[in-house]
């Protein structure tokens, strides 16, 4: 606990060397250390949901865009705040769940009488395109994403795919404006609520989306023309994710391309994306570096999260992981992608 | 000149020293060098194509497997031996123009009254698949793979994209079996003559593929239960090349991917597989090391030659080339995938 608040205190203020020093110091920055752990905000769906590949099939399983981020980014920050709203359907054993995994769940609202919301799906055989067999949007309808005061202290916020009003709305509803903002989105609001979406889009600092929602917002085929289209739209950098091809990140000068891991098999893609930014996120967040090299490193530990959520079905994979799994899943990226080649 | 025998008398004993001992090695050596110089040997088509892409249309252009690969690998070796077939109506001056690469076309048999291999397609938007418009075997219909005697040097041999069985009857004519044999193929013959395709995969030490023919070849969707199938048929290595999405290495304890570099505009395909091949070998002879970590940046090395393949019709960007034009790109791809995480 002391080299603890020593560490942050020689952050603060170099010429503190001792002990006495630190003490002196311990009320300060007891406040400090707090600030720095509560700093990831995510927001976004917990649902259920009901998944068909051909492995197999699940009943309602546990999903959600911001449940797939938040379990990734527990990986990487002492604790998340979530934003969401459930219906009374909703099993308090897995509330208790994210709480395990550092998930503060006092934002997460419980609507009684109603329901949570829902999607159904069945994946084809190439595991990259779904058909979507149900979506009941039920308790997402009406949400009204509350911030509890003590979640105002967000330096880091991840907008998970949701109706951009509501996106923009939690974005207005901080105090003050978060270090960085990551939102994710998708075609469904491309096409029903663009004129919001462009507003938040505007708003963020990194726009995460797949392939074909890039050339979809962008007009461009080429991911190249489509990143450059995007950024001009506003956000600071762009993921563009490419499923088991990898993803690619862009700003207005560079680019940098990480691969998906190649698996034996992809059994439930579910989530992936969302876990994907997850583990992008909290890496940020952990390290409190957004610079272009420190996002590398974010996107390789979101890909290696990711590789282990498509390993079973729902969230299965990424409750409970141990950290020497995630660094020897992230040697792995790091040994299927390394050479050494030296320009004369 | 002199550091050229020294460098390579050095190599063969290390005890030489001084250049009066080099000089005396000098009739010894020159052989050496020659043979050094002449090792690599692509087979496959010279033909004529004409494509048709999104951002245009040509009459009949120089196209064929050997033409791309020959091209490419010229980039990195001082001679290459090329066999091949076309009909009278090939032109002298691309002739002329393959010579200036340094490639020796004392193998290219010219048929007269007989008209050169003609493929014709058109490819869809996504630039990823494409429809046959014709295909006139021609001259490639009774070709008999000649090797010139001068020819039997060979220690790195390309095998175009050929029928299986004249894949064959070249390494069976070859006297000594080449220190690396590398195989592209396609999906054709595995419908026409699969047989025999299997017959030479069990052959060669690397075989090439695109993804889709991996998992026709092997019967699995997942890449890497292909390829680990496709690897008991025979072959040590085996790449999968996927196009816009890169390339993976594999061996029976290794995999490696490289990306492809995200290009404003892929303006015609056509060639890029062969490209790819052509610069992946032509790096490897030019180093003399087939190493899987030379592989990986043999890989590196094709991979940018496909690049500039793709920027023009035909082989028109890549006959030319400057050499500084080579590494800017290779560095692009060094900048696109490198990043730097240090694990505990």
């Amino acid at each position: 606990m002391l080299f603890l608040i020593s560490y942050h205190a020689n952050l603060i203020n170099p010429s503190i060397k001792n002990t006495c020093d630190v003490v002196s110091y311990f009320y300060t920055f007891a406040a400090l250390i707090t600030h720095l752990n509560m700093s990831l905000l995510v927001v976004g769906t917990v649902a259920f949901d009901a998944i068909e590949t051909p492995f197999g099939k699940t009943d309602k399983i546990i999903g959600g865009a911001a449940t797939y981020a938040s379990l990734a980014a527990s990986y990487f920050v002492d604790q998340i705040n979530l934003v969401s709203v459930v219906g009374d359907d909703f099993p308090s054993e897995t509330i208790q769940e994210l709480n395990n995994h550092n998930i503060n769940t006092k934002g997460l609202q419980i609507k009684q009488g109603e329901k949570s919301f829902f999607w159904s799906g069945r994946y084809h055989n190439d595991m990259n395109t779904r058909d979507t067999l149900a979506t009941e949007l039920n308790v997402i309808m009406n949400f009204d994403p509350a911030i509890p005061p003590s979640y105002q202290d967000c330096t880091f916020l991840m907008l998970g795919n949701l109706m951009p009003a509501i996106q923009m709305r939690v974005i207005e509803r901080l105090v003050n404006r978060p270090k960085l903002i990551v939102m994710d989105t998708m075609n469904f609001w491309m096409e029903t609520a663009m004129d919001d979406l462009v507003k938040v889009i505007a708003m963020v600092d990194v726009l995460t989306i797949n392939d074909a929602e890039a050339r979809q917002l962008s007009g461009e085929y080429s991911l190249v023309k489509a990143a450059q289209a995007i950024l001009k739209m506003g956000p600071k950098y762009l993921i563009i994710k490419k499923g088991e091809h990898g993803a690619l990140l862009f700003n207005n000068e560079q680019v940098f391309f990480a691969p998906a891991l190649p698996l034996e098999d992809v059994f439930d893609p579910t989530g992936a994306g969302d876990t994907f930014a997850g583990g992008f996120i909290g890496y940020l967040a952990r390290t409190k570096d957004i610079s272009f090299e420190n996002m590398k490193r974010g996107i390789i530990f979101g890909s290696a999260m990711a590789s282990f959520c498509v390993e079973k079905f729902g969230t299965e994979r990424i409750i409970g992981l141990e950290q020497e799994e995630v660094e020897e899943r992230v040697q792995e990226f790091i040994d299927l992608v390394q050479f050494d080649i030296t320009l004369v």
